[in-house]
């Protein structure tokens, strides 16, 4: 079983890397770019027994900081 | 417009970051879980005279590394 968990930056938090790649769009011609954020996709293969609620835990305790950082858990 | 773009590891390609990251989900105890990759997810908000073949380039000159990497495009 395959799920996907996205990790995302929350709207208030700087993004550096972001803006790397928008200022690198820019450069390279490309017009009408208004803003870039960079995440975090990571594809878990998984035992179907593995329930939402660990998956739930797996954001919490490791794939991502709560602090600065949404998730979204998509399972397969 | 937000566009979405995913940016995933090529199958045979390895993925230390997604190694990493299953050693660190058995260190705390998550079972079942028989595989991780990780990949980036790119969210880049344009106008909307923005084409489709416009966000394909930006994909192939910058965003991904088509060697090595596969990448999506989900238009918002």
């Amino acid at each position: 079983m395959k799920t996907r968990i996205y990790v995302t930056l929350k709207s208030g938090v700087l993004d550096p890397q972001g803006k790397a790649i928008q200022h690198a769009l820019d450069g390279l011609g490309f017009a009408g770019v208004e803003g870039v954020r960079q995440g975090k996709l990571i594809e878990i293969d998984h035992a179907d027994n593995v329930s939402d609620d660990d998956l739930d835990q797996m954001c919490r305790k490791l794939l991502a900081n709560t602090v600065i950082e949404n998730y979204r858990i998509e399972r397969g």
